[in-house]
């Protein structure tokens, strides 16, 4: 926040970590804030998102995009001001979405850019409710979990972006929703500010035995954001044509090797063909066409109150190395975004 | 096949196997053929049908159904030759599909029997092409396969009763299909025969190389019937949104015990989030309502030549034990029929 208006701070990926990342693969470089050519503007960094799938593009491997290059600025989206604009339509003060990156200052060419509807609620909304993770959510749970009135839905990480999204839109369609979370400050929250049935809390001992208790007719919609140890509690709650739209897996994010020795995936197997399971990924992008109707139900259910959304802010470039390391851990509470300069619609 | 017109014989369970099964686990026994009540008829089995799931009914932990119990006769269906009726609608000579399990003879209440209409072929496909075997096949790959015309197709166990009969169909849906077989003799008759494009020999070493090799452009629709190796040549070669009906993991059928340590899973879900993969469980009866469409579909298909059906048919329900276990090794060659008695439809 306290950048000189003629630097432009900027995070690079410095080294690739091997298991959990620290602040030694990040690195903060200072650059010439940029001249927008023709066909160009200028953004200023407002709000940026930090997300669990950055923690993949910093290996190398190939996944479903291409890994941030050693040097190369973090991906990621933000919420920006648009400083100067050489682009028909674009207009200094306008607020746009942006896969900026990490830095304050970025030039933009248009694309892949939209502009921000202030009407619909804080500006930063659009990384969260109005964003990708809300939109995973609404996705994820509508089309492959097609959860039904009465039927059980669990769902992790329930105090997070699109956990707590997910449980809510199940509520909405009439489910029993049973949230896993870490600690008993987030567990309430899930309950009592999120109106789920019940939390449970994955840092207590006996969590298998805690979810199956919290599930007295099992599981029909598991929404798997996790892996690991949840999984392992859920699968033997899992009902006869269960579904369970695979939407992430923080639990594997930073394991630095996959074991190469015999394995469980027979018991996966098992139990996907015995119980007739549903086991289906899928990446926010796969439904983009599904926007329009997501922002107008999700601008609905805002304004009767149904869903509540929480973000959970820092301010400060600098601090996001470490908000993402934290937040590969579950230490955030809420929608993470870290505020790079100053909201102007909040002055 | 010598049996006593007055005896009947029963093959028992006689222990449950701890991995792979071996006659020992198996007890013929003998005694009176039963008189029929009112509402009941008597039935001779003509044909035996041995299937794969039967390894799971010998195992004492719950699955889809009921496990054999120790001193029971062994489950199985079979086309049998009504001897005798007192259900009205039934007649003596009538031929009918039963679930009659491992016995030369038994008594019926009409209730999961249904007749076989002679003129669709021999009376034992309806145990396999017309039976569970091609249902399966037919439901499986259509519902959660949905192939494209142009898509890959793999099946593994390509020479079988399901394997063949999904093959065939993905053909006639226009797709370019990669079988996988164990042994020359079985993988020239999935070429040459069955009309496959390429067919892979898992018994030759490198078979990920050779499979990669047969799918240049990867898989679409995975149907599996195997698990293990296969799966592991597989799932590297799945591309985004590829469809993986889980029918069969016939490879960890006998497995004695699952592994508790690390494990692979991570691999797997991992796959199916950044392929965005559909895993999908099915049971044969799950779609029993589209009987008829299959039936209809099936006939017209084997009329044009379009299906072949292989048999491998044995004589002697005394041979069921170990054809049962030759079955699980992979060493019968078309759907394994045991016939108990002689065909009065081929006298």
């Amino acid at each position: 926040m306290s950048a000189q208006q003629t630097t432009n701070r900027q995070i690079l990926l410095a080294s690739r970590p091997g298991g959990e990342p620290s602040e030694e693969n990040f690195q903060l470089a200072e650059t010439e804030i940029p001249k927008p050519g023709s066909g160009q503007m200028l953004l200023r960094t407002i709000y940026l998102s930090l997300d669990p799938y950055m923690r993949g593009r910093m290996n190398a491997g190939p996944s479903y995009a291409s890994p941030v290059e050693i040097g190369e600025v973090m991906v990621g989206q933000s919420v920006c001001e648009v400083v100067e604009s050489n682009i028909p339509g674009y207009h200094q003060g306008n607020i746009v979405l942006a896969a900026t990156g990490w830095q304050g200052y970025s030039l933009s060419d248009g694309a892949e850019t939209r502009k921000i509807d202030r009407l619909l609620g804080p500006i930063s909304y659009a990384l969260g409710v109005f964003g990708m993770p809300g939109l995973t959510a609404y996705a994820g749970l509508l089309n492959i979990g097609k959860p039904q009135p009465g039927e059980t839905v669990v769902v992790a990480a329930a105090s997070g972006a699109v956990g707590s999204v997910v449980g809510q839109i199940a509520k909405i369609n009439g489910c029993r929703v049973v949230g896993i979370a870490g600690g008993e400050p987030k567990c309430r929250f899930v309950k009592d500010e999120l109106g789920f049935d019940v939390c449970v809390d994955h840092r207590q001992p006996e969590l298998a035995d805690r979810l199956k208790a919290a599930c007295p007719d099992g599981i029909d919609v598991y929404f798997e954001n996790v892996g690991g140890q949840v999984l392992d509690a859920v699968l033997p709650l899992l009902n006869n044509f269960a579904r369970i739209p695979v939407c992430g897996l923080i639990a594997y994010y930073s394991a630095s090797e996959l074991p190469a020795g015999p394995d469980h995936v027979p018991l996966l197997l098992r139990a996907i063909l015995v119980k007739r399971l549903t086991f289906r990924g899928f990446i926010v992008v796969d439904y983009a066409s599904q926007f329009a109707d997501f922002i107008s139900d999700m601008t609905r259910w805002l304004t009767e109150g149904r869903i509540k959304f929480r973000e959970d802010i820092t301010d400060g470039l600098e601090n996001a190395p470490r908000e993402l390391i934290r937040l590969l851990k579950g230490e955030n509470f809420g929608k993470k975004i870290i505020c790079v300069a100053p909201d102007p619609t909040r002055l």
